[in-house]
């Protein structure tokens, strides 16, 4: 793939985190500007991403793989940046994963080649542009999720009117009680597969996929075990499909793995005994940037279930944060900054890091006792000591929490060195 | 201002809500294209307003503030759309309200005269901004708030440095303690405004405000007692600088009212008996879309409160809605919709409004029984009573809650008629 265009992107002040009165700098020529956080060179609030982070976590998974022998598609969707598509594949990537059809526009314009849509292709124009992109480029690999026989049915007829060719290549989607998408029981996985199987040559299934993302036990032990339940489950589908030679003859793919429980993933699938040979596949979207809160909870609970990952090194990082000014403190444990819903990820609350006053050369520590208590759209409440030192213009660094829901509030991104200078700039498709 | 250069803005399919495949579209001949959303020519989730609503919220608005000589400055960062401030502004908006020096960046860059930041002007970059705007273009109208001496110091010292050659305009802002921004006591109100004078020629005292959307009482009743306390406080505020000649001379301002609370506003300050003349400037950012939850029961409440707005005509209508697929129906009482945090706002959940199957021409009523219980970023859950005829590949309208934070999610919006063919659209800067 090629993300090299984006550096013709123009930015303008019209770009939120840009300063004001910016003309038009070409995205690409972004690092020669000098800017820098802590001196003001840009307006707050800015979103940065930690270059020593991003090739650090790049690092830390290519490890974390070699060493499990899977494979990772990552989520896309956690971006939509191209240029951390490339730098993802550049990493070994096996597929770009996207959630919606307009995430696979956006990775096909950029020459992703191996993409996994991890939803059922449904709608009239979301076919229409797969099977067209099946038809017409041979290089792309295209896998998605199915559940259901009338999706099967849709899929097989439009793949059969529009003579794609070759098969759209489906991944049987697995689920559970209470759950997102996918087959409740064995016996529905089956109906699904059979039908799949029935509209040969028009689709083949290649796989079976879940996710387990989503259980939250009592407690992480808890958790843990709905989650190797689910993925028993998923091997269940995987050994009978196999038994009732229900797939196609190209190499199996097992996949599940979101950003939380992909060590449990790989254990439960490398002892599969499915009886043949099977590509692992998982999907995290969050390893890359990491988090303060979500993500970070979610590692230390892996790093409980799986002690043997301290052996690759030191664990991920968090590579976002949020800059925002003390824009009012009208009261003595009370300040608002600039950074609200609009900004960052409010899901879980942002956690104040660490902070800058205008002419400091290094952020400095933060004592005890400052946190966000709310966020508006445009607002971000902090509850702090009567003696903090914070007043009116000073800057605040936070962490975030689900990377996700914190990239798709920024078109630009800029990527800063440690002393946060800014090298270069990442550009957001939401 | 001057929304037109936005018609030459480049569609293509890297746009959400853009077909796959969609080459380069200049934004102002989309209404040529004839696209349908009932029949399928746009992928989903996408986002439509309603022009015959926004019409008809335009034109309630104008009587309104007929009716009780109120003017308006409408928040614009709800929208962020220079096209709905042209509309706004063509309807008879006095000025625009932005958040952020971003959104004033944006407001400039589209040649908006008159705006009000509703907030403090901190930072280094936002301060440089906007007075080297004042001093470059004796049209900018700029007001911003003030709740602190020491930014009435950093402000001055900037002005003076800069030579602006005139005052910047700044309101007073009232608070309340545990609320956001804006002075707590009359005391502390006074201080701030007898900095202001001190910093004359720099700096120019134009009137108060205050933010009075964010009370939450037990009942409406409660509630609406809560906002004409505060009411009564900012009048107290202008009333005592008044007295102590605090204001410049110009005409002076008094300025509150979000979405919610506008007619408890005009109803209060129209009886302010300040002693002399003032402009009564309300900021409603959501009444030209409004919305099916949120401002839906806040206008219900408002019509409760002042049931002479009934005098004016029928209320006011949900613009926006989300239209999203069937994805899944894995279990008999709930389905998956292709929609989820990324698409719509989420401190309210969307209401299931109608639906459509391919080949419908008009939308179909929902019966009793379908509601959204949850979303996650891409996925919308449902729960549906086991004899729903919903099915994979269906189509469902959902009314928003909250439109700023649905808006943001957008960077174009299909401006639809009443049978949901396109017309035109709207660019969004987030």
């Amino acid at each position: 793939m090629d993300p090299g265009p984006l550096d013709a992107f123009v930015l303008d002040h019209r770009v939120k985190g840009m300063p004001g009165g910016l003309g038009e700098l070409p995205l690409g020529r972004i690092g020669e500007q000098g800017w820098n956080i802590l001196r003001e060179d840009l307006p707050l609030p800015v979103a940065v991403l930690k270059e020593s982070a991003l090739a650090h976590n790049g690092d830390w998974m290519r490890r974390f793989l070699a060493a499990s022998g899977a494979l990772i598609a990552p989520h896309g969707k956690t971006t939509m940046s191209p240029q951390l598509f490339a730098r993802q594949l550049a990493d070994g990537a096996w597929a770009m994963t996207v959630a919606t059809v307009h995430q696979l526009q956006v990775a096909r314009d950029f020459g992703v080649g191996r993409i996994v849509l991890a939803n059922q292709l449904v709608g009239r124009q979301a076919i229409r542009y797969v099977l067209s992109e099946l038809r017409h480029d041979p290089g792309f690999d295209f896998y998605c999720l199915v559940d259901s026989e009338a999706n099967v049915a849709a899929l097989a007829a439009a793949a059969r009117e529009m003579a794609v060719g070759r098969p759209v290549q489906l991944l049987l989607e697995g689920g559970y009680p209470g759950g997102r998408t996918g087959a409740r029981s064995l016996a529905q996985a089956l109906d699904v597969a059979h039908a799949v199987k029935m509209a040969e040559p028009y689709l083949a299934l290649r796989g079976i996929e879940g996710f387990e993302g989503l259980f939250h036990g009592a407690t992480a032990e808890e958790t843990a075990g709905q989650v190797a339940g689910f993925l028993d489950f998923l091997v269940d589908i995987a050994v009978a499909a196999e038994r009732e030679r229900l797939f196609a003859p190209d190499r199996l793919i097992l996949s599940a793995g979101g950003s939380a429980f992909y060590d449990l993933v790989v254990r439960r699938f490398r002892e599969a005994g499915i009886g043949r040979d099977f590509l692992l596949l998982t999907r995290s979207g969050c390893y890359l940037t990491h988090d303060s809160v979500l993500y970070r909870d979610a590692f230390a609970a892996l790093r409980h279930r799986s002690p043997e990952v301290d052996d690759i090194g030191r664990g991920l990082r968090p590579a976002l944060e949020v800059w925002a000014y003390v824009q009012s403190r009208p009261e003595p444990e009370k300040a608002l900054l600039t950074m609200g819903k609009r900004d960052v990820s409010y899901d879980e609350l942002p956690v104040p890091l660490h902070w800058a006053r205008p002419g400091d050369a290094v952020p400095r520590p933060l004592s005890e006792g400052h946190h966000v208590s709310g966020l508006n759209d445009q607002h971000c409440h902090m509850s702090l000591p009567a003696h903090s030192p914070l007043q009116v213009g000073d800057m605040v660094a936070f962490g975030i929490s689900h990377p996700c829901l914190t990239f798709d509030k920024w078109q630009v991104i800029c990527v800063v060195d440690d002393a946060y200078t800014v090298t270069s700039a990442i550009r957001t498709f939401f």
